[in-house]
């Protein structure tokens, strides 16, 4: 949650000039995300974010992430949807930065989703992965399997002192989901990131997909694995079958999953968990002493990871076999 | 720039039903203000701000606060505009927090004013002398001259250690403030903080005023004394008496000065840099280390209050005599 760059008046109106989007009557510093600076710009002609390029988003990657979403949306997917500007480009440079203006998607996340919102993002990702089968760039994903044994590593006495003999854990979980993870699965764009804060709601009708800056190539089954650890757990850490039953379900109508992808969920959703649960540590034990944002508690995704490690088959997801 | 406190959408949502503001589309936190929580709302009637009050506004003034905006825009006045509930009210109780859903006013506002800017601000800000006549609540000037003692004698020590003598200096001024200050200029609600991020302008047309949460009774004069500070200096330190000139002769076209009001500009704007260099050098010497809203440096504001010293008649403002 947070402003770092301060943009003026004058230089936003230079700007807006590059872009056919009207002309400006208000725009406001929004408390959110932690790695850009989101505006709220309101035009005569409607809505928009402007979203500043703070170090996190490499400039370099962003026609994949500004090209995803403009494909998508190309392709009936509801997310926002970059403006291009006069020179026919999806970002430009403001304020020493690059920036980008970008259609406002209404909607809210919710807090408590309930099993009909799961059947509602079950169904959004599989139409996503679909409409993403002909975009033409591609991203490897930093944070995939052979990613996290580094990333344990870079903390691994940090995360010792955090849980005594819990590095032993990690280890031996890592060694068995880089020797069993499957390598050939069913591929394309996946979102990589969807939690419940990135999926809109307008009533009960999802309203759209937002925040592609983890988005990359790799398995959709992984994708999926992700929502599972995502939306399908209680607050006091119990796993709601009801939930995953819905969420698949609603998937394997749009996209049937194979039988190779089915009997690999329960790995996916142990390496799904393990990528947040080492994200979290990393930034649990590295944040400074008084930081503004908080960093999460690594705990619920521990507790994750455990759960899946016993489920042996898609059954314990509630697929039938 | 914060928002302090967090609403999930079903509270949200319970809160929005005690109006008649039409259906919840979105809402986002946005970075603004420092003493209240803010949020962008869009319903399918409109856009609004939902602000929850934090402590630094007292609930028991929020009568005079929201009652004063909503009479100034009854008469005419463009600004924020509290919504009334269904029971008549204008604020309601949301997370624990007073709260009030409050018109979203479009306009932006200017970083660098220019001339033409001072002059919109001196009509409205007369238009708002004029307009809060009749209403009929009041509110002591917490911030005034008498105030003003109490506050430096609190910072005295941290005064001297941010600059060498000037707590001696400050002082004198003080015993000549207090002594020469006049009691009995014509007097109603002013608005008391109409700096540049206080008035809003859509192009070249002055949009509305905003925050009104230290307004209180006190003399008109001492209004305009504040936006001479505000509004008439330059970057550099140096003072703009075209801009004086257009503040001053727009203000008094609307509501004339008497001659009292016109002798005792000069002192009335060394009281107003006294009091915002109190305040800034207060929470210079009182902010924690590391905070993550930086004080503004009291600096400018010691430039000025020695600059008005040395202007003896209203001519020094471009005022014809």
């Amino acid at each position: 949650m947070a402003v770092y760059t301060e943009v003026t008046d004058e230089e936003l109106r230079a700007f807006l000039e590059t872009y056919d989007v009207g002309s400006l009557m208000s725009y406001r510093g929004i408390a959110e995300g932690v790695e850009n600076s989101n505006f709220m710009l309101h035009t005569d002609k409607g809505a928009y974010i402007l979203t500043l390029y703070e170090k996190r988003v490499a400039e370099d990657e962003l026609p994949f992430f500004l090209g995803l979403m403009n494909h998508l949306a190309s392709r009936g997917i509801e997310c926002p949807t970059p403006v291009k500007n006069r020179a026919g480009d999806l970002y430009g440079r403001l304020a020493g930065r690059a920036a980008a203006i970008i259609s406002f998607l209404e909607g809210i996340w919710v807090r408590r989703p309930q099993p009909r919102h799961c059947v509602e993002v079950g169904r959004a990702l599989a139409h996503m992965h679909l409409a993403g089968a002909d975009f033409e760039l591609t991203r490897r994903n930093a944070l995939n399997v052979d990613g996290w044994r580094p990333l344990f590593e870079s903390c691994r006495e940090g995360i010792d002192a955090w849980q005594a003999g819990l590095a032993r854990e990690l280890d031996s979980e890592l060694t068995a989901l880089a020797r069993d993870w499957p390598r050939d699965l069913p591929s394309g764009v996946i979102h990589a990131d969807l939690f419940p804060d990135n999926v809109f709601f307008i009533g009960d009708r999802l309203s759209g997909l937002i925040d592609f800056y983890f988005a990359c190539n790799d398995a959709f089954a992984y994708d999926l694995a992700v929502c599972l650890n995502a939306w399908c757990f209680e607050e006091d850490g119990s796993f709601n079958i009801t939930k995953a039953r819905g969420l698949l379900q609603a998937y394997t109508q749009v996209r049937p999953l194979d039988a190779q992808e089915l009997a690999a969920l329960p790995l996916l959703a142990r390496g799904a968990a393990m990528r947040f649960l080492l994200t979290r540590l990393y930034d649990w034990i590295n944040h400074p002493p008084g930081a503004f944002v908080k960093p999460k508690n690594p705990k619920e995704y521990l507790t994750r990871l455990r759960f899946h490690r016993g489920v042996s088959s898609p059954a314990g997801y509630g697929l039938d076999a």
